[in-house]
């Protein structure tokens, strides 16, 4: 999908909402266990309640890997269902891979052409060689971590760097990898002051920003600092949406949770008219 | 497995050498192709030969990741024949994670528990609470990238940060991790003069070092600059070994260039003595 497309759909939905598919087995509906697959099956009502209202989902591929053959099988017929029923949305695999050339290749060719994903989330910490094998397929996205939302983001990420924190110093370098305008970085909306910063270096890039919600960050504060002429964000919720409810009306739950943060969503995306 | 039994089987083998199983479909002799699970074939037989002469295997997951749920049930069958046939070698899951908490537990339990693996590599940028997950479960090793052989390392890792290189940072913050006696590290045998300062912030453990061979590191200046008195050294080589023929005779032939390294190795050790 080009960039171009996921803004479209974005000013049409007034949504840039991305939903978090952490499929857990020991938190969905307990009925959903009598299913044959019950974490596809949950995956289905979730996207089936809530696509209407959100322009990206992101598998985290965490989830689906710790159930083994099964999960992965799981997580294929989510994307298989996604891609014939919702191509216009914006997939993400929340993998956080990383490795040499040729192994990062084989990690590309395993999300972006296997599974049929639209972007994968990668951690920078190899540089250079890990990250250009993933900006050479066209048309996918690569979404590079630079400020995440948990504690231990302070360990490396902010620590100053020849006089420039880490994050910024591989928002900087990053630009300068061949495809580069194929990436878009991750940015924790509990960080959201460090926004202003962050847009001086990447003014138009796309940022993925989690943290909203279930880990305290503002949405309005995402936009006030983050937002661009063409939007530039995609926030996601995860847990606040998916698990809004364990009972049978799990799927309308998320549906109400989901349209909440899409009015919020609707009203920023005013202010910028 | 704990470090002692490593150690001691060290010892008993004279070889501190790990074979990484990047198994490439595209690159095993053509008349595996025939057979049913071709990737579980070729490992199986590169095992069989080499046993006796390494102490570790090291799957590298995107290799298998990259053919989808046949390769995970390739990689399953593989771990299962080697704990079954060979529970007193190290195994090494090269997959570079890194997430945060409670996602980072889910990718421990998938290869410590389900997969069963001694250990995995996982990447720093993200933090104490993406790695501390890993380092919680009893006898399993947590290997983190700290100075990596390819290009890229010289991005960010070897950048000043407070006056100290990232990789010496990643070191010395990892130090004071909760459960951090079982960290071991990924440094570069490219990089083998590194290993003076790096035996000074960690001169205790356990080192996996790619980078020998087909990368150009050299196995006589990683011992001369990183051995300790407990060895402290996992010697990785993938391609030299694994693909030395792509004839029918390809087990023989990675046995050879295994039995050359481990004779090298050999040498190493007695100097020790």
């Amino acid at each position: 999908m080009t960039t171009k497309e996921l803004v479209a759909q974005i000013r049409k939905k007034k949504s840039f909402l991305c939903i978090g598919l952490d499929t857990d087995v020991d938190k969905i509906p307990q009925h959903l266990l009598e299913e044959e697959d019950p974490i596809f099956s949950f995956n289905k009502a979730i996207i089936d309640a809530t696509h209407h209202l959100c322009v990206a989902y992101k598998p985290n591929i965490a989830f689906y890997e710790a159930y083994g053959i099964k999960g992965w099988k799981a997580l294929e017929k989510t994307m298989k269902y996604l891609n014939d029923n919702h191509p216009e949305i914006f997939t993400i695999a929340d993998a956080k891979r990383g490795d040499i050339g040729n192994t990062s290749t084989r990690y590309a060719k395993a999300f972006f052409e296997h599974m049929g994903f639209d972007s994968i989330t990668i951690a920078p910490y190899m540089g250079k060689d890990s990250v250009e094998p993933f900006l050479a397929f066209h048309d996918k996205h690569t979404i590079l971590l630079a400020l995440t939302s948990n504690e231990g983001a302070y360990d490396f990420q902010t620590k100053l760097v020849e006089g420039k924190e880490l994050y910024k110093q591989v928002l900087a370098t990053s630009k300068t990898y061949k495809n580069s305008e194929n990436l878009m970085y991750v940015v924790g909306a509990t960080k959201a002051s460090f926004l202003t910063g962050i847009r001086e270096i990447v003014p138009e890039s796309f940022l993925l920003v989690p943290g909203v919600g279930a880990q305290g960050g503002s949405l309005e504060e995402v936009c006030h600092y983050g937002m661009t002429k063409n939007i530039g964000l995609l926030v996601n919720s995860s847990r606040g949406i998916i698990y809004a409810s364990n009972k049978k009306d799990f799927a309308e739950a998320a549906a109400e949770k989901a349209e909440e943060l899409q009015n919020q969503m609707a009203q920023e995306l005013q202010k910028t008219n």
